[in-house]
């Protein structure tokens, strides 16, 4: 049981990089009972001082484009270079039962076994606003716990991807080669969401075909508008099979934080995703206030599909629903 | 003042297409009175059933790319094609004093004189979410008195051609020839919005770079994800000035028209559209009521500076404010 644990027990732990306390904590976070709950909010307020001190890096694509490959390619480079990495997922879909994302290890053997890697599966339940938070604060705890590199992977359909733009630095978008069918499966948005593009697979029959789209996804991002930061979107190739444009991707991740440290952008992009969280739980607190008088869930349905039905005015609707 | 009209004298003037008239439910819709307010929503309910049949355009672009001229030449088209043409604007900087972007009517001087033609500057102050929710009513008022083409016109900064997409079927972008500085005014995420681009000013010595921009545009969208109704976003050009390119202009939310109505998605986006303005309404009215407890509104202010200088997180700054 989590609970035998106090608060200082946590804390301390943590902060020595104790990894058994860490996921420990981590699942003191994840649990819905009220006890535990308040217990997480204390804990994370007494290591919010000693987080931060890390390099978020949200990853995504569609499935089949080869991110469990890339991650664990990836995350031992990084390993390779004295890093202490987490490697963490958004997986609203996940359940308890039937495993997230990151349930089977075995999808990154070698990484799952390295002494400075630590791979946790997704949250499971609740809101995909709720995960995303929890997620949020699974950064921190690891942050505490002396890891500086944070991978959030999350599956590059529904809402996740937006959603894990909301916690990291680094918004790592892998594609695959060639246009058409591939790309119906990234929804539009997330193109520009990106800091950085990687076309996977970039081996043998494909290397060709991985290079032109490279180049062309190069051309179109830079008819893109330019993001707020200043900062402009590469893309790269890489063959996490062969081991090639793994570190080119390391180094393009070390170029933007420099050039985002030294735009002071790096600290007030967290600083709006951190009041944005704030503003988020807040609406949805307000909104389950409503939902939850009796009858309130079923009111706001009706009203809904009245609206859809075109019988009635938004505003009205609003109006007729605060009436009651 | 508008007081002394009943309900039914604006509705049936509007089903006549008396244009005094609709000027004058315009502004009793956005007028903040109370009395005002409730006879608004009376209105509004009862033409409702008369609203619909109109094709709603956004049109977006920063300040310098040719905006009102490209409107007034568009227009005349459409007015030669037979339609009636109403012009909006969605400006939230827009004051009484001030006057909006549409406040001077000689900006599109020829325009402004035509029998079909009704121009009406932005609805001025209140959010910008209570401007845009006051010019989808307007747009519903203009078509209940007969208008079937209605332009709304927003400047390409800040976050209202956003808010435009929320209440148009099609979004139109203007653009400047050349990359570089004219792409810095846009935002990112807009370019993936537009249904269809227009680069302006075709003409003279601006024609070779019109056109090559216009391919390179071209090129990009077509290497963004496809949206979500299978859509392809077109990239045209156009010069106001000689005339050219806007019928093609008009062809081409044609075209749009015409393929979204042969798949349900124009009519699904605008049950999304009604939908998700009750959702804003809903929440906006949640959140002002919290803010106008005495006190919240500075506590509010207090917490999100308290987030933002790392000293709380933001689940407990949540915790701390429903405590109070």
């Amino acid at each position: 049981m989590s609970s035998k644990f106090t608060v200082s027990d946590y804390r301390e732990g943590l902060l020595r990089g104790n990894v058994a306390l860490l996921s420990r904590a981590i699942t003191l976070i994840e649990s819905t009972r009220r006890e535990d709950k308040e217990k997480a909010a204390e804990l994370i307020d007494s290591i919010l001082p000693y987080s931060g001190q890390s390099v978020r890096v949200g990853i995504t694509g569609v499935p089949g484009v080869g991110k469990s490959t890339f991650i664990e390619a990836f995350g031992m480079h990084l390993l390779r270079q004295q890093k202490k990495l987490a490697v963490l997922a958004i997986d609203p879909s996940s359940s308890i039962s039937k495993g997230s994302i990151l349930g089977d290890k075995t999808r990154m053997e070698q990484l799952s076994v390295q002494k400075n890697a630590f791979i946790r599966p997704s949250a499971s339940s609740g809101s995909l606003g709720g995960v995303t938070y929890k997620t949020y604060e699974t950064i921190l705890l690891c942050e505490a716990a002396g890891f500086d590199t944070i991978l959030v992977e999350t599956v590059g359909v529904g809402q996740s991807e937006t959603e894990v733009s909301h916690i990291c630095d680094f918004f790592l978008l892998l594609m695959l080669a060639g246009a058409g069918d591939e790309l119906q499966g990234i929804k539009r948005g997330i193109m520009e969401l990106a800091d950085g593009v990687v076309i996977t697979k970039a081996d043998g029959s494909n290397s060709e075909k991985a290079k032109a789209a490279r180049s062309e996804y190069a051309r179109a991002l830079h008819f893109l508008p330019g993001t707020a930061s200043g900062w402009m979107p590469e893309v790269l190739t890489c063959s996490a099979y062969e081991g090639t444009g793994i570190e080119a991707v390391a180094d393009l991740i070390g170029k933007y934080c420099r050039h985002q440290e030294s735009n002071g952008f790096f600290r007030e992009k967290r600083v709006q995703q951190n009041v944005q969280a704030f503003q988020r739980l807040l609406q949805e607190e307000l909104r389950n206030r409503l939902l939850s008088r009796p009858g309130f869930r079923e009111k706001v349905r009706e009203t809904e599909a009245a609206i859809a039905g075109g019988r009635i005015s938004p505003y009205t609707a609003l109006q007729q629903l605060l009436d009651a």
